[in-house]
C-alpha cells in the first residue's frame, strides 16, 4: 500500500490529497501530529531528514518528500486526468502560480516559523497574525491580478483544472482560519468557492481527514 | 532577444543563470536594483505582478516569473543538455532537493522577509543574521543528510549535474555571504566546491555579473 505521511490541518499535505483524489489514485494517511511534533521522531527523520509533510512512500519503501515534487511525480506517474497543460509556456505559467503559493506564501506561514517567532522573539498571538496575513496578502495581490487578467471565474489557470487550483485552496483555508481579510481578492475568493464544490476538494479537506479532531 | 530580468545578488536569478549557461542558451540581463526596489517599478509589475526576480522574458513579450518554473520551462524547451534525470523516481528526488532549497530556506531569506524583521519587528543586524542561519542550518541538516546518504561527493544527486546542484551553489554563497557556519555540512561544501569549478557556475557567479559593483 502507498501512504501518504501527512497530518490533517497541514495545507501542503493537503494539495497532494486533492491531486489524488483527482487522479483516483488509492493510498493510505500516516498521520504526524505537528502539534506534539511526531514529525520530528526518529523513524520519520529516517525517511524525511526534513522532518515535514507531507512525504510519500510506496509499497517497497521508496519516499519522496516535498509537496511539489510529489505533485509532479503524480502527474508523470499517473498523467489521466492531467493537472498541467501540455503546452510549455502554459506549464510554466501554472508552474509559476504554485511556486508563488508553495514557495513565496506557505514556508513562511509554516507551523515552524510561527513557532519560532513566538520562542525566540516573543511574538504573541495578534503579531504571528500580523506576519502570516502579510505575507498571504503580498501573495494574493500578485495571484489576483494574475487571475483577473486571464478571466476564467473557475480556476486560476485558464478553462481546466491545474495544479495552481490545487495549491490555491489550501491556501485560502488558511487565510481563513486566521481570519486574514479577503475583500481585495473577489477573483481568487469567487475561483476558490467554486473549486470547494468540486468533490475531490470537498471530499480531501481537513475537517474530513481521519486524522481531524471529532 | 530573450531576457532575464534580474539582479546580481539575488540567488534564485543565480539558479536560472546556472542553467542557461548549461544549455548554452543566449540572453540578456535587464538587472532592477533590489536595495533601490527597482522590482517594484510599475513596468516590471505589468511583467511580473509579484514584483520579484527572476522573470523570464521571451522576444514576443511572454513572460514567467519564479526560479523554479522558469528552471522547468527551460528544461522543456531545451532538454539537452539534461538538467532532470530521465526516471520518474530520479527526477523526484532531484524535485524534492530542489523545493528544500528553494522553498524552505530560501524564501525566508529573501530580503523583502529580512527588511520586514528590520521594520515591524525592529531586528538588528544580529538578530537578522540569526535569522539566517537558522532556517540555513534547518535545510543543510537534511540535505547533508541526503547527501552523505547517497554517496556522491560531486553531485547533489547522483553522479551527474541536476536541477538540485543549480540550486545548491547559489544557496551556500549565501551561507558564507552572511557567515553562517558550515562545519557541519562537510559533504555540501564539497559538491559546493567541486561544482563552483565548472564553467557554467563560475562565470555566472554574482561578482561576474555585469551589474556588479565593480
Amino acid at each position: 500500500m502507498t501512504i501518504l505521511h501527512d497530518y490533517w490541518r497541514s495545507s501542503a499535505s493537503w494539495r497532494v490529497r486533492i491531486a489524488l483524489a483527482v487522479k483516483g489514485i488509492v493510498w493510505e494517511s500516516y498521520s504526524h501530529d505537528l502539534t506534539r511534533n511526531e514529525q520530528r521522531d526518529r523513524d520519520y527523520l529516517t525517511l524525511n531528514p526534513q522532518g515535514l509533510v507531507p512525504s510519500w512512500q510506496e509499497a517497497d519503501g521508496w519516499t519522496v518528500a516535498q509537496s511539489v515534487a510529489i505533485l509532479e511525480y503524480l502527474e508523470e506517474r499517473f498523467p489521466t486526468p492531467a493537472l498541467l497543460p501540455s503546452a510549455p509556456r502554459a506549464r510554466a505559467e501554472v508552474r509559476s502560480l504554485v511556486q508563488t503559493i508553495a514557495c513565496d506564501i506557505h514556508p513562511l506561514n509554516n507551523l515552524r516559523v510561527t513557532r519560532y517567532l513566538r520562542e525566540h522573539w516573543q511574538a504573541d498571538d495578534a503579531r504571528v497574525t500580523d506576519w502570516l496575513c502579510h505575507w498571504m496578502r503580498e501573495g494574493f495581490i500578485a495571484l489576483e491580478e494574475r487571475a483577473r487578467r486571464q478571466g476564467s471565474t473557475r480556476h486560476l489557470h485558464g478553462e481546466s483544472l491545474t495544479l495552481a487550483d490545487v495549491c490555491l485552496v489550501p491556501q485560502l483555508y488558511n487565510a481563513k482560519r486566521f481570519g486574514c481579510p479577503l475583500d481585495d481578492f473577489p477573483t481568487l475568493v469567487g475561483i476558490g468557492a467554486y473549486l470547494s464544490s468540486i468533490t475531490a476538494f470537498a471530499e480531501t479537506r481537513p475537517e474530513s481527514h481521519p486524522g481531524a479532531p471529532r
